[in-house]
């Protein structure tokens, strides 16, 4: 698919506005503004009980594709306080930083990468019209700590700025203890700090927020294909989890861009209403980062090939993207405000989330909530689902109010018991999508939905 | 079964010393010291390929049962940094202190909770013999960072010294958004910072770490009926985990021990060789929390019973427990060198994980390398259980060998494709503890397997 045919399909008009995410989050538990009782705490989030449930299965996901699936890949977790040399090696500490002007009238403050170029080039402010400083002041986006109680003996270092670092300090261990051999890769999913001058836009500028990377080390001869692969392999898991595929593309990075050391890189990007926005990055890291930790710390990172003895620093294939992105642009991708087709009132929400990842997997519903029949049934089913998947059982309003609820949060299925069911054991299974409805035996019930909800 | 039975079984000779397992945590590639090649940092970890994958089925594991299993508990995921005035509410700016006196002779430092009541009343050192300073030094165990940029906009904060606090933070959005009633739950797992003076002990102390926390709001009058329904159901918990059954027991708090606002409280212990330890604790917290944070936040977190129409601040029991210290219990319950029994020097070092925790759940090992035919359908066995469940394929060394590496890593099975495997259809199955084998038809491997291995 070339990027010109998936403009042509774009259908601006369906772009879902932000806000509407943002308060869908608020108002179903998916996202909540952190420490909101006392005023929140500018661009940090927390999640609630179906966001939690739903970041988790995209975690999950991940890490099935991109570990488990792998045989040359392994997963760590590392620490998100480490050496402060460490952000020093990987060059953070000089230049992590964001490069700020302000408005002499309005007082307010701008990254000078985001303001438009005519009004940098005037220094004007986009906001008032006012004038804007011209000598940038510059603040590094690490987020400092202290370790070690005596004052004297204090250690300042840094919350990790990127997660990655992590896992070239645990590559050589790696190496020791797993019987991996180049190429191979360590993946990792953990939360990273940035001090942004400027968060918001609800995730996608967060002060607190979380990372997955590969890192996949190669012999340099091999680098270009492991590349490609990589650069592939991310964009079709991508798509994999989402309805509007013409919303994602390749972008690649100019020369301009690139790091020294990089002979391209490419962005996963993800059509959202405020334009082109990054998923994932696939970057070409030669042997930066470990040369920069072998100079750094001391000791040597090469690696000795078992069976030529050729001895070098590997090469690096980084996939680097994040979980909160991940999650928003999800959410951005799923929705949908369906009128109704009778033209009876009956409009629905309805989040065309990905059946392995919908926070609920299914609602059990029995049909009346005070006929003993069928709430024994309908209790038995679901304490049997819920030992599987996330299951609800709501039995509150008409089934159709019950349908909308569970639209609106994505389940992907929804059983109903009825009178039917007493006499021949088959209950309705109701598909969110379509809404097509079919019959399907009590026994087979619980297989025929965990099929459809987990991956394997 | 009371603390006096579980002790008389209670077999001394048994407990491993940790030292084993930090070796073979290195050397297998659970846990690695923090930034190693730096030096390292006191009291900070990373976890390799084996740990992450444990820490995972523990985790889910908790979180299946906590949440998943209960209709009345939901989960959340809150951030690291919160504002800076919960922890005032929470007592924690005020009262979250280690006093530490200082050897005068040998400038060794003592907290003065650790010392021996001997060298604390005669002020001499534990170690050297010589004078102790009388007046200790406060010192507190947040960890500081900052929000905001400019000089003087930045904002003091705080890494959360200990997780649950989130969860008051966002119990009142929970309640809008979640249908939840009192009485409820709210569970988290998440990472907790704290400035140790003394960290030590590899996972027993450290200075970033994870917990997971209950919450469970009730009605006053219900408080004693689901403070034992937890207490009990963690217990529980913690036995269906565990080999040694006992080296598990309640410790009670002492009057001493117990806050102003706690009827009771108790520990969750562990008998490991340094003595009986925390695992889990089962916290009597009444109104405390949800009233400091109304009282500083100035908003209203009483709730009002929808059908009584009563308004009451709820109670709280908490079940809080550490996942690095289960991770640290389960490796020191699993771990076992067995002698030969045939006196052959086929020494092994075995680690009796339960099967549903182990990092590695089936080994695939194909008799020879070398016999395409074996290879073709070891390969493909491998391919298919890989997609059910953490698999290694392993061909390299005699069979005995193999089990060994998989015995010490707590592989619960291991499946060797040998020439019948070519005439029938059947593989061997060994299982770990026993090392007793059967043959199993590859058709049904897959499904034997995974219901071994997985909880539902």
């Amino acid at each position: 698919m070339t990027q010109t045919e998936e403009r042509a399909e774009l259908n601006e008009s369906e772009l879902v506005p932000i806000e509407k995410i943002v308060s869908l989050c608020k108002r179903r538990g998916f996202v909540y503004p952190n420490s909101e009782i006392y005023g929140g705490v500018a661009g940090i989030y927390d999640f609630g009980p179906l966001g939690v449930e739903m970041r988790n299965n995209i975690r999950r996901y991940w890490w099935w594709s991109m570990v488990q699936l792998h045989d040359n890949v392994v997963g760590i977790e590392g620490a998100n306080i480490t050496h402060p040399r460490v952000w020093e090696a990987s060059g953070h500490v000089e230049n992590f930083v964001d490069r700020l002007v302000e408005c002499k009238k309005c007082k307010r403050r701008f990254r000078i990468d985001h303001l438009p170029p005519e009004n940098l080039e005037k220094h004007v402010c986009p906001v008032c019209g006012g004038e804007l400083t011209t000598e940038p002041r510059v603040f590094n986006l690490l987020m400092e700590t202290y370790l070690g109680v005596i004052e004297d003996e204090r250690m300042k270092t840094y919350l990790r700025g990127e997660a990655c670092q992590n896992i070239y300090l645990d590559y050589d261990n790696v190496l020791k203890s797993s019987r991996m051999q180049v190429p191979f890769g360590i993946c990792q999913i953990g939360k990273t700090y940035r001090n942004e001058v400027t968060p918001g836009n609800f995730l996608f500028r967060q002060r607190e927020f979380e990372q997955w990377d590969l890192q996949f080390f190669v012999h340099p001869s091999e680098m270009q294909k492991w590349f490609d692969y990589w650069k592939s392999y991310r964009f079709d898991w991508c798509q994999s989890i989402i309805t509007h595929k013409e919303r994602l593309r390749f972008r690649a990075h100019g020369s301009d861009e690139l790091a020294h050391y990089a002979k391209q890189a490419y962005d996963i990007e993800y059509r959202t209403i405020l334009g082109w926005q990054e998923w994932e990055g696939i970057h070409w890291r030669q042997d930066w980062d470990l040369s920069r930790h072998s100079e750094y710390s001391g000791q040597d990172l090469s690696y000795t090939d078992p069976l030529t003895k050729e001895r070098y620093i590997p090469w690096i294939v980084e996939t680097s993207g994040g979980v909160d992105r991940t999650f928003l642009y999800l959410l951005l991708d799923a929705y949908e405000e369906q009128p109704d087709p009778m033209g009876k009132g009956n409009d629905r929400t309805v989040l065309h989330l990905h059946p392995w990842l919908a926070p609920v997997k299914v609602a059990v519903l029995p049909l009346q909530k005070n006929k003993e029949e069928l709430v024994n049934v309908s209790k038995e089913l679901y304490r049997k689902l819920q030992r599987l998947m996330v299951a609800q059982y709501d039995d509150i309003q008409n089934i159709g109010r019950r349908y909308r609820r569970q639209d609106e949060i994505g389940t992907p299925y929804c059983v109903t018991i009825d009178f039917q069911t007493l006499d021949d054991q088959t209950v309705t299974v109701r598909e969110r999508d379509s809404m097509s409805q079919i019959r399907v035996h009590l026994n087979e019930l619980p297989m025929y939905l965990f099929e459809r909800v987990t991956w394997k």
